[in-house]
């Protein structure tokens, strides 16, 4: 284990979305701890921290990379949020899941959108 | 055809990319210039122009998405060559694709990494 | 805005799935307006209302395309209603999918073959 | 049909996951008959039953490729219950899970752990 | 073995396309022989024999679902050229690869166009 | 940088495919230098090490799931050494390929036993 990095991360993941680590890591307490350790340390202590993109403009790739793949609604949902968290409008993730229409064609941009509106819906309610 | 899409669409290919443009009309020509035509239409006439994301942001997105589809070195490259035409850096774009390991995986965020290597080297030669 | 592609676009919905479209644009309302009418637009309005290929076919290369991509049940499902509204009949649309065990996999031709026992299960059930 | 390779087939099924089978043969029997004999005797009756490599590396490659395709959780539960019937034991299946972050991306590995999280609780329950 | 299955398919693939079967099993012959043999039975003696789909749509079909893959160039070439075999034409195959654009995005369409331009100059330059 | 992870996972690098890494290394050292980096320490100093699987089994699911992705013929290719490297046998590697017709399509599993025969004569040739 490497102390310094895992704090790195966890720093980060404050700043960035706190509350989809903690499901994250409760999800996988009993069956696969150091998993959730691995994802503190490794995304979000060595490649989030590093300096050469801002925080927007990686949760902007973040969305359109899972969006692409199509097959982690859970994750993408978690990213929006991170993206709103670092200070992207809703007009801008909108904006790139359209986009992805043309690279991945429009089922995986209208399945993209329908997440964001779950996400946006929970967050108006939370009001 | 709607005139007007595919001129607002070429203008914004010359902007972003217009040698990888006329690449790809070239080689539709003969088989299918109607998709030379959508190319220009959709994803430059109405896409790129829309005012909510900077080109450099999207060009970002899209590095992203191709890479993570991993299927597509020649538009990955045409959009790597993209990147730089509206103000990325080359530190911006590796980033991006470093970032990708933790989504798409090692081997898709590697091999966008080796397509960049061949854009900048290409680019180098050519001064 | 291409007025003339946006009503060709919806006339070749009528014909095909006027249910569909109706839920995607409602879905899409308040969210990316502007994403129901692309949809309208490119797909309906440039590409399915070419010559080349007639609408039974055209549908079943969807549903082929759909299954393979593994990641859109939702759009799969109102393409097997499409391919049902423009004269496939049951068995061509199953026999589609389970071809695809060769190209996508067993998982793949499963989860599509599921999808379709939803949609005749839901159309039994509305007569 | 080939009544050999079936009967060949049926009888690995009965070791490896007789209960997912009886359900995918149920779920297919008025939709698509035939793929659930083409089940019993590809992937059962002609590959599983080739002695070059043992059932439980099979049923572990298996979950590997599930893992990364993300799009089919019902095989995948199907198959992690098949690897435990078979002997894998539940921290090799967890292994198996959390290598496919370094090949699939984080998100299909995460995706696959709750996936096993769900059949661990489901066997647990059932004590 | 299956001795019916195989002379099945192998008529089949008289009909669709012998010389990529030939090549197909010419390449297996040292490493995995059994390999060539389960592509004579499954996919050509067990599916494509099936009444149910003419051949000219199961051609179209494939080729719709390697598009959308976008991973397997070679067995996309020699699909395109079953689809001639079988009577398809070169604007029936360029208007299912456009249509993909729409499903499985812009870069896989192009590829699959690209390919087909490969399959259709080298059969030109045969005459 | 953690020190102590790399050396781990050089150190798994020395006894599972030393060449493949030194390559790998060498293209990024210009490029993404901190990438090989990551190479060493997540997948062989992080994953690699941990004791609940044997190194034939990891590097067999391994071989499984780039075979699934589709898209990485050079990792799936340095991951076939690595596996004759830790012991596997030709026959085993060969008949996990196959065991991939199933889950990712016959044209997947086809495209990995090229890679293989590609591999098996490079070491044949070697020698």
């Amino acid at each position: 284990m490497s102390e310094e990095r895992y704090k790195k991360g966890m720093e980060m993941l404050k700043i960035m979305n706190p509350k989809s680590y903690k499901q994250l890591a409760d999800n996988l307490e009993d069956i696969a701890p150091d998993m959730a350790r691995f994802v503190a340390e490794f995304p979000y202590g060595d490649i989030y921290t590093r300096p050469a993109l801002d925080l927007k403009t990686r949760e902007l790739v973040t969305v359109a990379a899972i969006t692409t793949l199509g097959t982690a609604p859970l994750q993408l949902k978690s990213h929006i949020k991170g993206a709103l968290n670092v200070g992207c409008t809703r007009e801008e993730i909108i904006e790139v899941l359209m986009q992805m229409a043309v690279y991945a064609g429009f089922p995986a941009a209208l399945n993209g959108i329908y997440v964001a509106k779950e996400v946006f819906e929970e967050l108006d309610n939370e009001k």
